[in-house]
Formats: C-alpha cells, structure tokens, sequence
C-alpha cells in the first residue's frame, strides 16, 4: 500500500524512458550529434536539420540526395564510435544571433538559418571538440567519452518532410538508439523483437481476427468470425457475472440530440473528442439543432432512470449495456485495437443512495479484480486518477469533488490496493479509480475504470424517494471493468501472443484424419462437439498429415485431435495441446468432458 | 400458389380501405358533405374548409372559435341522420369560374375562396338538394338515401392548421367513418377497440419495455431491461439457428466514410433515407467528405468478404450480424416501434457461386419459415418485389435483374407458396422475397426478406477463385428472417397482446408468498431457478396475496408461484398459470424440469 509507484522488480532490467532519466536525456541527445558529425564527415554534402532525443532514443533529419542503405548505417556507426573513442568535449558557447548567422553562412546550410530565424535570445552552440558544432540548447554530456559504444545502436531510416509539412523538402530520418549500458541495449532489442513479434495488428492479421478498411475509414475495425467469436465469448463472460450480482441489461441508441449531450456537460467539455454534428442544414448547424454519435453511454442511461419516479427500493440500480461509444480521434494517433475511433465499452451505471456507495464501490473493484483473474492478467496497479485543481475543464462544485475523490480512497485503503496518484487523469465530471496493467514488455494499459459522480446527477436533476418520503438525490458510479473492448482484446493477443486459453480461442480444436478414410468419423465427431458449445472443426484440405499439423500450429488452436484407422476403431482422439503438449490418445467422451470442464472453469486443456 | 392475393376466408367481415372500394370512396365523401352541411345548419357561423375520404372513413375541417364537445358530435349525427332520410339528391353542376367565385362570395366563406384559386378546370360544385353545396371534384352517392345511418359514426374531433401550416388559422377536424352495412361498422369498432388494447405504445409503457426519451429524439427507442431481455433472447435464438447453419458471426461500425455509400450506390440513390454527414467543416461538407450512419449493413459485410482472396472452397459464406442502422424517417411518421430511426437489423449476406444460388435461396427461406413457426406467427403470404420499369431508382443491367427475379420466381415455385407480386417494390439493388404478415387486426406488415443481387458484387468487384482457377464473381443474398428486431418486437407485443410466450417473457415466473414466513424458502428456490437460466422473481412487496396475484397478473408473467406453509413443508408450489390456469400443486423439482423443457422447445408452460 504506497502512494507512489513501488520500486520496480530487482531482477528485471529497468528501461526508463527518456522523460524518466535526464542522464539518459544528455545520452541521446548527444548520440544524435555525434551520429550528424558522422554522416557529415562521410557525405560532405548531406545538411543537417534537427535531431532530438525522443522516448527511446534519437534521431537526426538529412537533406541527402541519395538514400541511407543498410550499408550506410553500418558505416555511420562505425565513425561514430571513432568520434566517441576520441574523447571529445562538449562544449557550450553563447553568440549574438549576428555572429550564429555569419557561422552558418560559412558553413552553407540553409536549414539551420531557418531555425535560427525561429530561436529565442541567448543562442547556443554545442561543439564535439573543435571539428563540429550545431545550433542547440542542449542539454549533454561533458564529453563522448560519457558515451559508451556498446549501448548504443542505428536502427532505420525512414522519410521525413522538413518542419513535417509535405509541401516542403523530403528528408532523410535516421532512428537509434542509446542507453547507459550495453545490458540495457540488449533488453530494449530483446523487448522490441519481442513487441514485433506479439504485436496485435500482426498478429490480428495472421489469426483472422479483424481487418480495417480504407473505404470504411481509419480507426474503425470490422470483426472477422473468428474475432467476433471472441467478442462474443469475453461479453458473454461479463453479461453471466453481472447478471448474478444483478445488473440490469439495457440497449441505447449511438446517436442523441445534442440537446441531450449540452445538459451532460459533453458539448461544452468533450466537444473536440466527438465526431461532427449530424445537422439537416447550415441553419440548423448554425443553431447545433442535429444529431451528434455518442461518445458516452452515460446521459442514455440516466434517460431510462429518468423515465420513472423511482423509490430507495429499487436502488442500487445497475444498468449495464455493451454500448459502442465513438470518438473523432485524430487519425495521426490510430494503432490497431489500442487506439480507435469506435470502441464498445462494457459500461455500466450504478444509481446509488448515499449509504450504498462504499460498499456498492468494493462490489464493483470486486468484480474487476475476478475479471481479471479469470483473464490472467496479474500485473496491473490501482491509479487513483484525480482532478487537476489548477484546470478548468471540470464540472461541478469543490464539495462534490472532494466526495468523490473521498469515496476513492476509502475503498482502496479498504481494499488494501497497491495504487499511486494520478492528479488531471480524471473525467470531467467526476474522480476515478483506473487499473493500469503492465504488460509483458512493461508498456502501461489502461483496462478497467470506475467512477464516483455527483455531478451527472445533479445537472440531469436524478431523484429517488426516499424512505421517509422526501425526495432524494442519488449518486452515480460508472464503471468498466474491460474499459474498451477493442482495446482489452488488442492487449490479450500480444500478452497471450496469439494463445488464447481454451476458453477464449475462436477455434478451440481442430480434427485432422491420416487419410480421407477417417473424415466421416471426424465429422461426426465434430458435429457432437459443435452440439456442445465446443468451437471444433474438422481439417478437410486433404494435405498431408505434417502439413495439416503445421498449418493448426500456426492458427495456433489449443487443441489437435489426430485421428488414424485405430482411433476410429478405438472411438478415441490421439490428442496434442499448446497448452501441455502431445496427450496422447483418449476415449472422445473423456475428451469432450474434458473440454467441457476447461470452458465452465475457463482453463486451458 | 397464386398470383394474386386469395380471397379472404368467408367466416371474417372483410373491411375494404377507401382506396380499394370505390363504393366505399363514394359513401365516405358524401358522408363527409353531409356532416358538412349537418355542422352549417346546427353552427351558421362555422366555415367549412376540405373534407375528405380517409383510409377508414373520412373527415372535415371547420373554422369556429368554440370547441365541438362530445355533445356537439351527437346532436350533428342526429342532424345527419335527418339529412339522410330526406332523401336528398347529389348533384353535380359545372360552373364557370367566374361563376363559382359570385356564390362564394355571396356565401361569405373565404376559405373556399383560396380552394377555388387553387383549382384546375372544369370546376365543379356538388349540392345535397337544393339546400347546401361545395366545391368538389367528387364521386358521390346519387342521393343521400344511399347511405345507412346505421353505417355511420362520427367519432372524434381534433385540431388542424388551415393548409397544414402552423402560422395559419387553426381549425377544428371531425373524424367520422362510414360503411355500407351496419355489420361493417360493428367489426371496424371491435377491431379498432382490440388495436387499442392491443396498442404496443400503450403494453410496451404498461409492461416496461421501452421508453422513448425527448432529450435523446423521435424514433431512437431506448430499451429498458425488460425489454432487453425480449431482444436477446430473439437474437440468442436467432444466432443459435445461425450456428447450426454454419453462418459467421461478424461486427461491424456504425459509420462509414461517404465514399464507401457512393461505391454501394446508397448516397445516389438511397441518400434522402439516411442522416445528414458528419463533415469537419462547410469546405469537407462541399466536397462530401466526411462519415455517415450506415442505413444498411451490405456494404460493411463485403469489405470482410474483400479482405482476402476468396476460393470456391469458402463459399458460400455466410456472414451474419445483429447490425443496427439508422434511416432518417421524418418525425412526422414515426411511431412506436414499428416505424423509428435507428433499428436492429438481423442481417446476414451471403456470398455464394451461381450453381449455389438456387439451394441457398431455399434454406434461407427454410430458416424464415421455421423463425416464424417459433414465433407462432402464421398467418402470412410472400410477396414477389419486384421493380417497376418504369422508374430510374434502381441500379444494375437488365440482365442481372432478370436474372434476380427468375431465381425468386423459381423458389416460390418450387416450395408451392401462397405468394402475390409487388411491382415496384424491390431494393434500389435487387429484387426482394418478403413475407408480409397479417395480424389478428388484419393490418399488413413486413417482416422478413430475402434478396437476390448481382449488382453490389459488381460495383464492388467482388471475386472468388473458382475450381478451374479463374476468377469469377459471386452473387450475393441479403435476407434477415425478422427484418427489424424493432418493428418485430411491436408486431410480437399486439400479437401475443403482451402475453409473451413461457420462454420470450422477460419475467417467467414470480413467486409470491402467503406470508413472509415463506420468503426464505422463495428466495432459495428463485435462486436455484436463476442459476439454471430461468428468469424468475420473488414478491418481497409485503403486499397481501390477492393484490400480490393482481400484480402478477397486470404484468402478465406467464407463471404465478403460490407458497404457503404447506407448500414450504412439501417443497412444492402451487402453480397458476396464464395460458392454462391453475395446475395444482407440484414438486419444485417437477416445476423446473418442466419450465427448462418449455424454454428449449420454446413453448408454453
């Protein structure tokens, strides 16, 4: 129980990013002259613009005619680790923008005279010695020799547009790399090999699981049957635990007046984060009389409270909807399944009275925490995420905010969670408790969110009658435990790295015969297991039976059934798992039971 | 097998629509004069404006500043009943227009002044006797004794603008009907009584249902849990005969760019039906860039059918999804459920090779056929949409269009189906198998719908490799069994007048105490009835029995549990049902048994 992030696990190497470590920020910066002096004592010709450090590492802008190749880089990195092998000092000199324009005219480069038009007094220079020196206002190291060779490497070369803007010069970006020590070099290679080779979009691709299509329009996927069915398998997980602590389910139309999301507060706070108004004319746009997609459920639900008078019996109430909510994102910042412009939360809103909110608080972190478990995710933290008290991009009164934030903490005190602050992480109307899970490659997700309001409930004028009669304000908690589907789906292939446990997998076996003989068998046992709810089917490409092995390995499915002449005879299944390897050969009801048992418990095979 | 509607059964009074019965047409009109006349005898001062046959009667609007009463409606029935026995003739006379405007004028009646102005030659006034007249174009009745008293009742009054233009006088509007047997006008009022008892607005509100919400818009249903429940359980069973036809599940956006609409052909011909576009600013706007709500799935569906190169071996696919659209209805004609803004539709495409089409028209129609038969919906007929060639709304070669329809022609043929024909009523793509179902009212509505087209796989260039390795284009069938959950779920509510069979009702059974000393066992036994997926509820209300069992009743829950002290004792309930009344006292193990039965055979219990 801390307020601050825990110390993070001794036997893990730790990469901190470049906003972490201002060591590592003199490191890379200074890596990324030291490359600009490479390329430029090997292409005399090639200019230098600008070469920041960014999260990772670097990079450096060239206006060079001729590409970088392979070759190239090789070669770059070669000469810089000359230059750091002769121990240059780095030094810092203050001109007169006079003097930083004589310079650079020596020199000839006429980008730098751009930059130096856009600098603020004073002007500095770093030199490498006394052979290259560049307009900067650092910071760095004292000397390359603060550099060390081994940690630090070239990796691409990508196009650029000078100052990003297309209409100007094409310029030639080379990425790298720099770290303190080589160790940490090789944990980043072994983290990115790693990423690439869990990466979802890859990985989505290869399994079938969604596509994205230009005409549709970016951030916006279409599930495939096999994603759908995976769609399908975590909703239904969620809808069987809510329906035992009694959510209500309820289906909300996408689109609303904008009337609606005026009173919500969503207009005036979230307007830019919501995609244009649907409006029959210019008149009508002009006077925001339309229709706007919803990029909330909630002012939906609070309509269907609202459409009774409701009494202290029927609360706590928890309306609960699978409920695509859509956001205009910039399209800059679309990833696959991490970042889209249409996502369905797993939303839920809890009217509460006053005396239910702790406990109707724990309930909900209750059923995340089992969520979770039944998931397999472990490696997450609780982030108390609340307002920033110097913005003004809040609603609501100090007192509300304080209970909601009160709330908060009492139930994570209770709970004994592992949590750190957050301060401007909040929603708009209202505190939250965020689970933030590190995934394999220690890259932070937001999943699961809850949420205390006063707020909503006041500007929508929500009442319950109480048990003396009077009338009553109750409080809301939002709350989604997978927080987007989309995004909890992108999150579970890179951390299974494409395998599913039984439960989940689209395909949860496949039957491959020996020879043709074997298929009718293989049907009928499949047509059994389909009856089931077993996701089986049968492999009827006719390839041979190593080829048909390889092909289920590589759709990775948890279960292989092999059926020869014996096991027909047998009325048995010679099993192999990726889960636990070959089985061996087993009666098919042992193994139907079996698979039964693993969906019920949501275990592997 | 028919092509024209058959006749109706003898044993119903049939009740013809204006439009169909130009015996009727004339009784109504003339009706509509007489009343005319009736209200300018009893009212001098009352000006008369249109009054015309309606579907089921007719009506006439007055300018008079005191508001008719229900009195007022009586006593000019009673002077219409006079007007009528006096025989009076119905004479037509041609006059000049100059003519016709001296004798409004001398009448003093302005409004008919601004008719006549409006009016084409020749101009034609018609007189009831010698003593009141109208301009009007006709048909009559010869005489007033044409009409039976007996077949008349005027029957509301309601206000109208002058012209339909609210900045103009407002009017007072009598709505009367008219037949030509008393008999007729006996069933049109049992038949209007039942539609109102039957009203899915008024159960939907009374049951719990839906709601609509202002602040959200007209036509946009927001379901409540109860009526969520009704809705997945209609998809859950939908989607169970979906897998065991091996169709695949997919998830698609609710927007889409405009582009993909221009491709599809919606945004030439289909635009004035969807929402405005969501565009950044007015230059994107001009330039038609930006999304759209999709009005229909298709064209999401073959961008996963075009995500990879398609074999013969594939097809057909059939991609199904609960897909919800939104069409921009105008507000004026959207009402309940079975005509809104934004509706579910179970929508499946299927992608199939030309020596496919024909089987797969007729499982389609086989599973329409067998959803219907669930939903004890029976009384319905195809009708053959085909398109009008008269009209340039529609896309695609003649050809592909013969083509189309003769594949619909022959699935009737060949299942010998009761089925008439629909010209003009084809999609803007191709042509349509719709089932159109007559409720117990009689009314028409459609429900499912199967279409053939050849034309979206066209525009899209839609392709499959074919056995022989060339490339060859698939035709598709679009087809959803309820058409629009919504409207299905309006039609469900009148049809079963809200008395849900056993395994649709969103509450099954209620258990009701004889007095609290029974709660615990009841709460047990809903307990281990909701474990087993049975939807039951406790009555913890502390109401006495006879209101506890009123209550149940009103909310037309299928199954009332009665427990007192021998009940508990016996571990046993003393069941009441509504579709078969009191069965007596049986074991709780034999009630569960039976209500799990009545669920997977979706009967009653």
């Amino acid at each position: 129980m801390s307020k601050s992030e825990p110390p993070e696990q001794p036997e893990k190497i730790y990469l901190p990013r470049t906003s972490e470590s201002e060591s590592l920020k003199k490191i890379r910066h200074t890596t990324s002259h030291v490359m600009a002096m490479a390329v430029q004592k090997l292409f005399p010709k090639a200019q230098v613009t600008i070469g920041p450090s960014i999260e990772n590492g670097f990079y450096y802008d060239f206006d060079k005619p001729e590409p970088f190749t392979e070759q190239d880089l090789k070669t770059i990195k070669k000469e810089m680790d000359k230059i750091i092998k002769r121990k240059l000092p780095v030094i810092r000199e203050e001109v007169s923008r006079q003097e930083a324009k004589q310079r650079i005219q020596q020199l000839g480069e006429p980008y730098k005279l751009e930059i130096l038009a856009d600098l603020a007094e004073p002007i500095t220079l770093y030199h490498l010695g006394d052979e290259w020196w560049d307009l900067c206002a650092g910071p760095h190291v004292e000397n390359t020799s603060d550099l060390n060779p081994k940690a630090i490497e070239l990796e691409s070369v990508a196009g650029a547009y000078w100052r990003g803007d297309e209409t100007k010069a094409q310029l030639q970006r080379i990425y790298g790399t720099a770290w303190e020590k080589p160790e940490q070099l090789a944990e980043y290679k072994r983290r990115k090999a790693e990423a690439l080779k869990r990466d979802h979009r890859k990985l989505g691709k290869e399994l079938g699981l969604f596509i994205f299509a230009d005409p549709v329009g970016p951030g916006l996927p279409l599930w495939t049957p096999k994603g759908t069915v995976l769609r399908s398998t975590l909703e239904d997980f969620l809808k069987q635990e809510q329906l035992k602590r009694n959510y209500l389910p309820v289906v909300t139309p996408h689109i609303g007046r904008i009337d609606l999301f005026k009173v919500s507060g969503h207009w005036q706070n979230y307007k830019e984060d919501m995609f244009p108004m649907m409006a029959e004319d210019e008149e009508a746009a002009s006077a925001e009389q339309g229709f706007v997609l919803k990029p909330m459920n909630c002012p939906f639900h609070i309509q269907i409270y609202k459409s009774e008078l409701r009494s202290y019996r029927e609360l706590p109430m928890r309306l609960a909807e699978f409920g695509t909510v859509y956001r205009y994102e910039q399209s800059g910042e679309l990833g696959g399944l991490t970042r889209v412009r249409g996502f369905t939360v797993d939303d839920s809103h809890l009217f509460v009275t006053p005396e239910q909110l702790d406990q109707e608080f724990l309930n909900v972190v209750d059923l995340i925490l089992s969520v979770f478990k039944s998931l397999q995710l472990k490696n997450f933290k609780a982030r108390l995420s609340f307002r920033d008290p110097e913005s003004d991009k809040y609603i609501g009164s100090d007192e509300a905010w304080q209970k909601s934030e009160g709330a908060i903490r009492r139930a994570v005190q209770k709970l004994g969670m592992n949590y750190f602050e957050g301060i401007g992480e909040a929603a708009f109307y209202g505190p939250k408790l965020d689970f933030i899970f590190s995934d394999a490659l220690e890259r932070k997700w937001q999943l699961g969110t809850v949420q205390v309001d006063y707020n909503l409930p006041e500007r929508f004028e929500l009442e319950y009658v109480a048990e003396d009669g009077t009338r009553k304000r109750p409080i809301m908690i939002h709350r989604a435990p997978f927080g987007s589907l989309e995004r909890l789906i992108g999150i579970l292939i890179e951390e299974y790295v494409g395998d599913f446990p039984f439960w989940l997998a689209p395909v949860q076996a496949r039957l491959l015969p020996v020879s043709e003989a074997q298929l009718p068998f293989i049907k009928e046992v499949v047509e059994k297991m389909r009856s089931l709810g077993i996701r089986a089917e049968a492999d009827t490409s006719g390839e041979r039976l190593g080829k048909a092995i390889r092909n289920a390995e590589k759709a990775k499915i948890p279960v292989m059934a092999v059926v020869g002449a014996k096991e027909v005879e047998a009325e048995s299944l010679s099993i192999r798992t990726r889960a636990s390897g070959e089985l061996g050969v087993m009666p098919v009801a042992e193994v139907v039971e079996k698979m039964k048992q693993a969906i019920v418990n949501r275990e592997n095979f």
